[in-house]
C-alpha cells in the first residue's frame, strides 16, 4: 500500500507542509508520494451534469492528478485553515471529483471506495475548535465516497514554522505518522 | 441601504440562482446589485503574509469586487452545496479577504464590520443536515469579521430548476426576502 | 399513521410548547398524542451493558413511554435549547434507549427503524446558529437508529410566549405542520 | 491553582474514568479534586426565570457542587458519549447553571469567567467524528461563560477498560495531563 499526500497550501514551506513532513518522516521514502496542488493548473468545475453533452474534457492537470489518487490506497489531505475551511486550491480540486464520478475512463466511486483517508489541518490558536466544521465536511465526503476516514490532526501555527514549536501539534503528527505506517502494512 | 447578491455557482440559471431570485423578487430593483463570480477572473490567494514585501497586487478582478462589497451594507452569498461546502469559486473569492485585510487602500475589517449577511445554499435531499457545517463556517467568518449574520436558507434541488418545485424551499426564500426588505429599510 | 409529540420542557406553557402547538394545530386531534416528560418519573440510565446480569428493570415510567414511542409511526421531539443542547429531561429519556435496545420485550432497533422524526427547538436570538450542534446530534441519532429525520425548526423566544411574536418561527412551525400532515397521510 | 475533575459517568470504573485517571496521574494528588456526579442527588432544572418569585431553592446536592466549581480555577469535565452527547447526568448538572446565574449568593458569571476548561469524552470507534457536535456545544458554553477552553480529547473504548488498549487515546490523555500540569503552575 502506498500513501499520496496532497498539499492544498498556497505557498511552499509553510506550517501545513512542515507539520505534514513530521507525519511522513517515519515512513519509508518509497511508501508515499507527494503532490503540491499549487504546482498544477486546476480549473474550477463547471457544472455540466445536466447539459446534453455532459462534462466536457477540460484541458488542465486535473485528470492526471485524479489518476494519481486512484493509484494510491491511502490519501492524506493537508490544508491550511483558510476562513474556517479548506484552502480554495484544495476545494477546487475536490469539486472536480464531480466530473470524475461521471467519467467514462474509470469507475471513480468504485475505485475510491475503501481508501484510507487522513487529514492534516493547520490554523491559529483556536483551530482545535474552529476547524471542526471542516473535519465534519471531510467526514461527509468520506461517507459519500465510502472512504475510510482514519484520522485527523489540527495543528496550531500562524507565523512561519510556528507549528514546529507547538508540542501538541508535533506529538499529534508523530502519532498520526505511526498510525499511517501501521495502516500501510496491514 | 443596498444589498449585494454574490453568486458562487459554476453555471447560469441553476437551482441556486433560481432560489435566490425568489429571495430577491420582492425587493425593489434598485435596492440590490448582483455579481456572478463566474463572470470574473479571480485567482486563488497566495499567502504572502510573511514575506517581506507583503501581499503583491494581483492582476485580476478581485480588487474591484472587494470594493463592491464595501459599497453595500448587506451581502447575500448564494452557493450550491459542492462536496458539503461552498463552491470552489466562492471559496477562492473569500480566501482573498486575507489580502484585503492587509490592504493599504481601505480598512477592510473596519468597513465590513456590522454589514448584514444572508446565506442561500442549495443542495440535495439531505442538504438541511449536510449543509450545517457550511452554515457553521459562515458563522465563524461572520464572528471574525464582526458581521451581522441575519439568516440562511437551505434549499433542495438537484435536477434543473427542481428547487422551484420544493414548496419548503420557496417559502423559506420568500420569508428571507421579506426579512431582507425589512432590514434594508431599518 | 399517528404522531407522538414529546415535550422535553421543564415547565408548562413555555415557548417550546407554544411553538409546537402551532405545528400541531393543523392536524386532526386524533392524529397525534402528546407526552410531557416532566409529568413522568424517568431515572438517568445506569450503564449495565457489561454487567453479567445486563440491564436491571428500573421502577419508573420509562418503559411505558418507550412503548408509546413504538406505538407511533412519527415522533416529534420538542425541546428548549438549554446550554446549547437538548434539555436534561429529554437527554435522560433518550439515554434510556440504550436499555431498550437490549430489552427482551421488543426489538427496539427493528421497530424504531424508518419512523419519521421531527424536531422543534426554541432558543434565544442566536439559536439558528447555536442550535446546530443539537440538530447534528439528532441527525447522528437518526442515522444510528435508521430513523427518517424529516425536518427541524429552530424558533426564537426567551421571554414568556415571545416565540409567538416571531414571524419567522411561526411560519416555520406552520410549514412543519403542513409537512407532517402530508407525511401522516402518505 | 487547583483542578476539579467532574465525572458524568453512570457507573464507576468505566472507560471514561479510566482515561481521565491517566490524564490525572501526572498531577500532584493535592492539585486536584474529583466529583462523581452519580454519587450526588441533582434534580433536573425547573425553568423559573419568568415566575414572579424566580428560582426556588431546591433541596438537593447541586448548591454544594456549584460552590466546588467556584472554588477551583480549572475544571475537567469527563463524560461518556451517550447518544452523541454528554451523559444525562452531566447535562442535568450543567442545566442548573441557569439557576446559579441568577443566584443572590454569588456572582456565578463573574466568578466562572476565565476558568480553564478541559473535556474528556469517551465513545466508540467513530467517536473522533461523532463527538464533534458535543465539542462544539462545550465551545459555545465556554464562549457564553467566558471560560478558557484549553483542550479536549476523544477516547475510544466500549468494552470494559478497552480505552486502555487504545494507544492513541492513552497518548492524548498523557498529553492533556502535561498541559494541565503546565497550566496549573502558570
Amino acid at each position: 500500500m502506498k500513501l499520496l499526500a496532497i498539499y492544498g497550501s498556497s505557498r511552499k514551506n509553510g506550517n501545513t507542509e512542515a507539520l505534514t513532513k513530521i507525519v511522513l518522516q517515519n515512513l519509508d521514502k518509497n511508501s508515499y508520494n507527494e503532490i503540491f496542488l499549487m504546482d498544477y493548473q486546476i480549473k474550477p468545475i463547471i457544472d455540466q451534469r445536466h447539459t446534453s453533452t455532459g462534462f466536457q474534457r477540460i484541458n488542465d492537470d486535473y485528470d492526471n492528478l485524479a489518476k494519481e489518487l486512484l493509484n494510491h490506497d491511502a490519501i492524506l489531505f493537508a490544508t491550511p485553515l483558510y476562513w474556517y475551511g479548506m484552502s480554495g486550491q484544495l476545494k477546487i480540486f475536490i469539486d472536480r471529483f464531480s466530473q470524475s464520478i461521471r467519467s467514462q475512463e474509470y469507475d471513480f466511486k468504485e475505485e475510491m471506495k475503501g481508501k484510507k483517508i487522513y487529514l492534516v489541518i493547520v490554523g491559529g490558536e483556536s483551530a482545535p475548535y474552529t476547524a471542526l466544521p471542516l473535519v465534519q465536511q471531510f467526514q461527509l465526503i468520506c461517507q459519500f465516497l465510502e472512504l475510510d476516514f482514519r484520522g485527523y490532526i489540527i495543528g496550531k501555527g500562524v507565523k512561519p514554522l510556528e507549528v514546529l514549536e507547538d508540542e501538541e501539534s508535533i506529538l499529534q503528527a508523530k502519532q498520526l505518522g505511526k498510525k499511517i505506517k501501521t495502516d500501510l502494512f496491514k
